[in-house]
């Protein structure tokens, strides 16, 4: 079956370049001597991060509990969740997993990592714990190599946890002196620091110059080695993600009406909203919740209702999340349909 | 169980709230007297949809024929569809639907009204037909009161076809001469009328002023009567959507880092991300994707992780759309647990 005769909209994978983003990633880190650690939140898939792993990573990354479940029951064993993770019902999740894979989990305070700790020792179980820093994101993360220390020997007192090293988000070059400096702490405290973790598609080398051990990176594997931020970048040679959809409305000459809209694409503005391989002069300007609002006054064709049309997402692993399944597609024909069995897990 | 005791995010519904805002609406619409048809875009669950025929709404409106389907399963028989079914599996599901319940659907060209004609006499069913206008909505719609009765004889001479009326969204008073026009135009040439189908919360007596015989309107149960626009308009007395987040990390005096960001929340740059109705100080400025940032620079109290706060979002209908499952709650008591059932039909 053709990717144009599916019922639309329709969310498909082309499978030659989601397979060249996977070698090409695991050969990248291969040179630089980094691990590889894969964040699935891109594709929140079983099948695709069974795939990634096979091509050489050591692990995944999930950044819900909710998908770390998912891909546990799917057979992968080796997981590190970075978030911090409060509250009964949480914990109990997390040392149910501890018991059946190797998990890693973030905490910047004494409080997540009490909460972990009081778990675990009722339970019997070890977790092992990253502190995270905060070298510049602006979102989570103790503030400080001296907080890093304090942190990390908490840790190593409280029962149940094993304090496994740490970890930034994003990997940048400014990370390096305070990375640098809390490991000198902690050599200096005798604490263990066998994981430095950093991350972010597009800077594998800087994790690797900063003195990571190890880089998450998830987008590649639908968006290239390098991160797309604008429609320029949108380039179908390395973005596996399409939306095919199909014409529901010609009210004008300059005017198509597709039927994706907020509910198919996560798109932000400013951005715009997607590359139409097709007819890359046609121009997605608009979306309201069901429809996508399509300039075609650049256009040499005419349009008909029921043209097909397959657009490249501007933000594909929020696009992703919007999706039951996705098609996975070679030549534009149907090879394998796949259940996005991580999506939706907001716990 | 209070809501507080929830695992987070939880996506909760102010019973109340819900409750006062169907009754309010109802009355609205009675005493314009104007039909009500519910657009359950907001809630997509079938015990909401419940509750607003029996205030007395006189059906129902859904956007994608999933939507339709899983209403029609919960049993409600009267179902406007106003969106361009295009293919053969959409119009095979629309005949389905027309067998086992009063189903209208939107056209705005002969393409349209042709495939559904060729299905329905294959099927041997009848289905509804109003056609679309395009009164400044700038998306889709036949764009002149000629180009209305065209069509809606050639709906005539269709097999299988059933011409109801016209319908147009949004609402709004330069409609008018469009609709009025149109409508001495189906009575010159005997075409029937019965619809006149106008649309979008706020708008009921615009719909009643412009000779709509009824009027759509969905977000007034999550959002009040008047649909709000921008973080000042949220009134927690008015807007019975929240989602109950958990703080889990206060990397700084000014900054927390709550447990819901684009994955549970959806907001649009530049409007407000959502009020915290515990703390209206303290305010969502940014998110990432599984985390919400917030400035609680202007607030008096400290927090601490694991603190819990209500955040009514938005974008509320989209907000839905992002979770599985609602808790209904009265004075923050969970009372009842409702699937999502119409949520992620994007076919």
């Amino acid at each position: 079956m053709h990717v144009y005769d599916l019922d639309t909209p329709a969310l498909v994978v082309d499978l030659d370049v989601l397979e060249r983003n996977i070698r090409g990633m695991a050969a990248h880190c291969a040179g630089l001597g980094i691990a590889l650690r894969v964040h699935t939140k891109t594709h929140k898939i079983p099948e695709i991060a069974h795939m990634q792993l096979a091509a050489g990573a050591q692990g995944i990354v999930c950044q819900k509990l909710g998908e770390a479940e998912v891909m546990a029951r799917a057979g992968i064993d080796d997981i590190l969740i970075p978030y911090n993770l409060v509250g009964q019902p949480k914990v109990r999740r997390l040392t149910d997993l501890a018991r059946r894979i190797r998990v890693l989990v973030a905490a910047d305070s004494e409080e997540v990592a009490a909460g972990i700790s009081r778990q675990a020792q009722a339970d019997a179980v070890e977790v092992g714990v990253l502190i995270e820093l905060e070298t510049g994101g602006q979102r989570t993360g103790v503030q400080s190599p001296q907080a890093a220390l304090e942190l990390g020997k908490r840790v190593m007192d409280l029962p149940g946890l094993s304090l496994q090293g740490i970890m930034t988000f994003p990997s940048d070059v400014r990370a390096g002196p305070f990375i640098r400096e809390t490991v000198e702490l902690f050599e200096g405290a005798g604490l263990p620091c066998p994981v430095i973790s950093g991350g972010g598609t597009g800077r594998e080398a800087t994790s690797k110059e900063i003195g990571c051990t190890e880089t998450r990176s998830g987008s590649y594997a639908y968006e290239g080695p390098t991160r797309v931020t604008s429609n320029d970048d949108l380039d179908p040679q390395w973005c596996a993600l399409r939306v095919v959809v199909t014409v529901v409305s010609v009210p004008t000459r300059e005017r198509i009406i597709v039927d994706g809209g907020m509910k198919t694409f996560r798109a932000f503005p400013p951005n715009p909203y997607g590359l139409i391989v097709e007819q890359p002069q046609a121009r997605m300007y608009g979306m309201s919740v069901e429809h996508g609002h399509v300039d075609v006054s650049q256009c040499d064709r005419r349009f008909r209702v029921g043209d097909k049309l397959s657009v490249i997402p501007q933000h594909q692993g929020m696009t992703t999340n919007l999706h039951d399944e996705v098609v996975g597609a070679r030549d534009g024909q149907v090879k394998v349909v796949w259940q996005v069995r991580g999506r939706g897990k907001v716990k």
